[in-house]
């Protein structure tokens, strides 16, 4: 049994967290103040995942909150013991500089209001947090990254999944070939929406399915894949008589080609449910479904013609501790986050070539 | 619960060959000799997987054997007490026409030859199966079928997944409307192709993995999808530095869009492993995996957020049964087979404008 072959069983069976080296860890855990986060936006996603997430991290603690509705700021003030002073509206938000509990603002808005809060954030001197997708275009993306650097504050991108125990292994599986030599990929994300949300307004989304869970399988194709497309091709299918689908697009399908000569199968839907990939080698393949969903992950890997349910070890922080804490970590370790704002804006452009390669019925250059 | 929906369940739970009324049924058997069968072509397939199924066949047996090499002739015709006056060589092939023990020439040769053997059979006066994919070209498919109909004898093309029942069971499925409206289908089919073979000579095969096993994946899109694409985009990545792709292409992801706004995303190999697919519907999914082997179809349906596995009644007739007696039997009731000649022509367009896609780069239009 080789050195590789250890490592890749010992992941797969005693657990993944230990798996990528610039991953949180609790053995190397530092003492010291728990970093505190401003959270920017109080709605679902925030107050169902996030907030009560930072009951179970080690590094980072809710510091202050960020709403236009005062309601919500007394409910969430109090059930999380954030002070009176540290709760601020849209138009207080710029003080925020002045108050040393905060370390890190995570801004959790529709899309369209990311980049302002972003570069606010930066320019009031804080470290940023933002939700994904990043900004609806590159050009913000760019701006929310050359914000962050002036200040000389880090900016990370909220892809949790990276942080997730399943995903990590998969990622370290396909990158000791595992499965050999990496052919396709296929990965397929979506879920049927419900109509009158923000999400469903290009003004404040960006864009539709792509932008809410097709990034979801784009991200994942890439951090399968470990090495950056060079070419997709996009194909659209959205019924403009469905209400929903007024200003944003439904199903995309579209393929990356990667210069290997890998190719990734990509979905994104808003009127079915995917949350899979299966990442296809040589000699087998890695599949999770549910992917990239909260919770309940499950891996099936078939390799040497037997299909075997490796037992991920999930004993460790979960992704939102993970995402959490790892910034903090890097805050205090003065390293890069693994998903900078640099990653977001990746993501980014090649969701804008897939909308251009929809809309122009060809295949679009990355390169 | 409705008529549909006590039609549907009856199909999953009590075997699927009754679903589509174009199938064999043993019920309707009829008395009478078996028609015969002249099988041309001695390869692999054909006396591994054809021939020995002629035993389960009640309309069916094997009449005649047609080879370029008098050792398997003298070997197979000892083996299917095949009379010497009933073994032909390619020379002399065309005297099959005097042989009324022959009723149907069963082509099973290398792609580039179904075109001449198939309408040199008809020309002798005999009904024709045709091994899949039915030629290199779509010019050569129209003249097989003016040829059978110049004839006025039959010409079906050996698509065995129609009559598979797990296969025939999500297409009812799909019919139904078991999982809502279809939204997505994800198919895929590739193996690693061995060196060193006619599939692999551009000449003898008249494509690469798309015309040997990747029109499998566009069958299935089109019987679980139940309707006609009317646009394709396919993107090809074949290692040409590797000798066994240098006249033909290794994988190719294509996407079919359909009328109703139904997208199929489908996968053609011959560096990897695959053998599925799936129909999403807005309430929930089929899946078969494997999909279309020789044997080992197993289904998953997803519906109100459970997962379950139907059991499929598979004690009727199997795969290669069903085709060869399918045949028997529309010449016996003069009907057309569920797959005739025109069939495996709309496959064969429907390729040609894959290879043209993924030569421009562009999206190509089928209507």
């Amino acid at each position: 049994m080789t050195n590789e072959t250890t490592r890749r069983e010992a992941l797969i069976g005693i657990g993944a967290v230990a798996g990528l080296a610039a991953l949180p860890q609790a053995a190397c855990a530092q003492p010291g103040r728990k970093l505190g986060y401003a959270i920017v936006g109080l709605g679902s996603y925030a107050t169902n995942q996030i907030m009560p997430s930072f009951a179970r991290c080690q590094h980072s603690r809710i510091a202050a909150l960020v709403s236009g509705t005062s309601e919500k700021l007394a409910r969430y003030g109090a059930e999380y013991d954030v002070p009176e002073k540290n709760r601020y509206s849209y138009a207080t938000f710029d003080r925020i500089a002045d108050n040393p509990d905060v370390d890190i603002v995570y801004v959790i808005l529709p899309v369209s209001m990311h980049a302002e809060y972003s570069i606010r954030a930066s320019k009031a001197g804080k470290h940023v947090m933002c939700e994904k997708p990043m900004a609806p275009t590159a050009r913000e993306c760019e701006a929310m990254v050359a914000a962050a650097a002036g200040a000389g504050k880090k900016l990370m991108i909220g892809y949790r999944s990276r942080f997730q125990p399943h995903n990590v292994a998969a990622i370290e599986l396909c990158r000791t070939k595992a499965i050999g030599d990496l052919k396709m990929i296929r990965t397929a994300h979506g879920f049927p929406i419900q109509p009158n949300q923000w999400r469903l307004d290009h003004k404040m989304s960006g864009g539709g399915s792509m932008m809410d869970i097709g990034i979801y399988s784009l991200q994942a194709a890439r951090y399968l894949a470990g090495e950056e497309p060079v070419e997709v091709t996009a194909v659209e299918s959205t019924d403009r008589r469905d209400p929903r689908f007024a200003t944003v697009e439904d199903r995309i399908d579209f393929t990356l080609r990667f210069p290997s000569g890998l190719l990734a199968s990509c979905i994104s839907s808003y009127s079915s449910s995917h949350n899979e990939y299966r990442a296809i080698g040589s000699d087998g393949w890695i599949e999770l479904e549910p992917a990239t969903a909260y919770r309940g992950q499950a891996m099936r890997v078939r390799r040497n013609g037997a299909t075997s349910t490796p037992n991920i070890d999930t004993s460790g922080p979960d992704q939102f501790v993970g995402q959490l804490d790892h910034l903090a970590q890097c805050i205090r370790d003065n390293r890069t986050p693994i998903v900078p704002g640099e990653e977001g804006l990746r993501d980014i452009r090649i969701i804008e070539a897939i909308y251009r390669s929809m809309r122009e019925k060809r295949a679009i250059s990355l390169t």
